[in-house]
């Protein structure tokens, strides 16, 4: 097995490569790959060289030099150019140019290393059997949770168990946001606002707040946790737009702190097997791993058959982080002595394999959840919400009525239920829909179990 | 690059096992592999086969059938068998059988998985060495914090990083018994004889109440984490036997847990670089990500230059964890297609290019400390104290005079330090050394910076 061996140093060719985008993180990884060259080539057995990038702007100021590094204005060039051996793309989007150049690397031999989310959620199946076909390596530990190696942590740390669920704290400017509000005790528009002048958040926040983001990485990690195609398309989604001022500090009082969670499990064997995937704002206890996690961080929770619960926590986004996840595959792929060799199966196991998992339908889940009302402040709307409560079989463990939050009549009731079928909540909101009663939707968040 | 490509099911040659060591860990392992066996198949590439095992007793009642399994009385015997691809070492102990078996099995062109941290951590080096020289790999993720990818997390999952410290929670006995004490107030002695009465301990716990199997791992970590050569030899070690519940009621009242903190880092660059490698019972801040580490449960931090600060948590024992760890090094080794070709070398560069850094000495460290006296309650004693800490150029931030612990004369004296040179600290207890107001050894621990 001498092509195993590890080889002297200086013996092998540098893994050559390619940069599309050169924004922070672009930036990021030239600066990584320059400061920690000597560490690099020790760990990864060989040098790894940036060759040529292409941005969309060549004559931009930038904070690293690119001199070094042929040029490309078209991104679909650089990717099958014969002189690199993977692509790192750092342009972002679903589609377009991001994914026309990443088909272009992986069908023309070349390895593709990407932190897009969003491509490997809509597209990832599609460029899995790409890779796997030309046996090149795809790698995508930087799209998911910035610096954490969950990706790497899912796929092979916990590759021996099944798992029975994943979830966590995806989304840093959520965090953020929820973790400022808890913090200040501002409400939502407030904290925004600060977090987009502090660029914690987009101007454009919507993909953040609205959960998406956290969806296209949840469905990355459902699929290798479980084995599953991804299936982005299916993630239940609900931000954190509603979440008031109010509610925080209700939840606070009753122990718990607020907190997008992403959250995958499976329910059913063999063909019945359905997947479960949604985003949405839980009550956490304090005394549960994912509630000390503050500000932009992230957090992943697997639970496996044989591993019991792990914890994996860090910076969830930055360009330091970032680039550390994409040069970590890249010295995955270096570390094979094959061209662009890189073992296994881009989602643990081969595309082929993966199942088409229906999504499942989680009305029968059995739940606590907490459920605020905003309402008009006048007699019989308590009657009206434990009414329709009752009807529906909703069991309340505890109602409290505040007075008014805001100028107006608007008063606030918020309770926790029971522990019981989800559907039954629903059913509640159902009959309560269209009551001149309520001043706006009710928010429904459950309360994530320890 | 075909010989790369993802192979059709059933293609291929399943990968062939030996397992030495029939323990709760091997029979997990066993039990694993049952379970798990499509799965693992699957995402593997080929299935896992137990082909052989060795233990001391082959009549002995054991929760797993064995009998489809070829018997060897001879741990070597079995490491050198033409028809396996991996030995398993589940044996335990530093030197004798299971360095002996691991010395032929490597030698002999077989993988090995070891689970055995006092092995590694004295003989890592050779036997890298010996399965760099032939190509095979050797893998080590149990021998570390149970079921916790923090091995690959920190060969792979940090890889672009230069750490600049790694520390953690790595054994599970001190932690239930330093969380227990916390929990009911208990001394050490009665909850260690709890421990040991719930399987939390060893009837001889010596290893892991003085720190030393937690020292075992660190050591593991360190040369992973910083390119060093593993050196057990240089940890400086303390264990948990004279924490009290005072201590602990002292820590809780100024905001603090104690944990045995193992860490490790390094200062100075190039030829001047050493390495510091610690355990000793800390006092942790309780909104320190290692606070809310309860009972038997391990956590490691890394921080790297581009990845900031990552934690890695989950269960440090046990027969689940520690076979999923073993598990997932096999199907790392299963998912490279030659016969057992796991790429990269087992400390993450080759170890002839691991460091041989020296030790550092701390002296000059600055920290906030943590210090109790038990004294005689006579007139004169606290000036006694406080003179030398003056002498010594210690910074007394607060100091508390505690009432009779036990029967008898003897109080407690605990202060913190102002943040100061440890060499200050040290001078100051050698003036008191021999000072009959002293009616114990002081307890130094220093505050864990956030």
């Amino acid at each position: 097995m001498s092509e195993n061996s590890i080889p002297a140093p200086g013996r092998i060719e540098p893994l050559r490569i390619a940069i599309a985008g050169l924004g922070t993180v672009g930036a990021g990884v030239i600066r990584l790959l320059n400061t920690n060259h000597d560490l690099i080539a020790a760990r990864a057995g060989r040098p790894i060289e940036v060759v040529a990038v292409c941005a969309r702007d060549r004559t931009q100021q930038r904070s690293v030099d690119i001199t070094p590094f042929a040029w490309e204005d078209d991104m679909s060039a650089l990717a099958s150019r014969p002189d690199i051996d993977v692509m790192v793309e750092l342009v972002g989007g679903s589609d377009g140019p991001a994914l026309a150049a990443s088909r272009a690397a992986l069908s023309s031999g070349k390895g593709l290393v990407t932190a897009n989310k969003a491509m490997i959620a809509h597209h990832g199946l599609a460029l899995a059997e790409l890779a796997e076909a030309g046996g090149v390596p795809l790698k995508f530990e930087a799209a998911v949770a910035g610096g954490i190696p969950v990706v790497k942590g899912l796929r092979e740390g916990t590759s021996a168990n099944a798992l029975t669920k994943v979830y966590g704290i995806l989304n840093g400017t959520c965090n953020y946001i929820l973790s400022e509000m808890e913090e200040t005790g501002a409400d939502f528009a407030e904290t925004l606002a600060e977090a987009q002048k502090l660029g914690y958040a987009e101007a454009d926040p919507t993909f953040d707040i609205e959960g998406i983001d956290a969806a296209h990485k949840l469905s990355i990690l459902a699929a290798i946790g479980f084995g599953a195609r991804v299936d982005f398309g299916s993630v239940r989604t609900t931000g954190i737009v509603q979440v008031r001022a109010a509610d925080i500090a209700q939840a606070d009082a009753l122990g718990f702190v607020i907190r997008l969670i992403a959250q995958a499990d499976v329910e059913g064997e063999g063909a019945d097997a359905r997947l479960l995937q949604r985003v949405r704002p839980c009550l956490v206890a304090k005394d549960h791993p994912l509630a000390p996690v503050y500000g932009p961080t992230n957090a992943v929770v697997a639970e496996g058959n044989f591993s019991g619960r792990l914890l994996f926590q860090g910076a969830g986004a930055g360009d330091g982080p970032t680039a550390s996840a994409v040069v970590a595959d890249l010295i995955d792929i270096a570390r094979t002595h094959g061209k662009s060799g890189e073992v296994g199966a881009p989602f643990s196991m081969p595309a082929a394999q993966l199942a088409a998992l229906g999504p499942a339908e989680p009305g029968h889940r059995m739940e606590r959840t907490y459920i605020r009302f905003t309402v008009n402040d006048r007699p019989g709307v308590l009657a009206e919400i434990t009414a329709a409560m009752r009807d529906a079989d909703v069991s309340i463990e505890s109602l409290i009525q505040q007075g008014r939050a805001n100028e107006g009549t608007e008063v606030l009731v918020a309770m926790v239920t029971h522990e019981g079928p989800e559907r039954c909540v629903r059913q509640a909101l159902d009959l309560l829909e269209g009551s001149d009663s309520l001043t706006g939707e009710p928010l429904v968040m459950p309360i994530l179990p320890n």
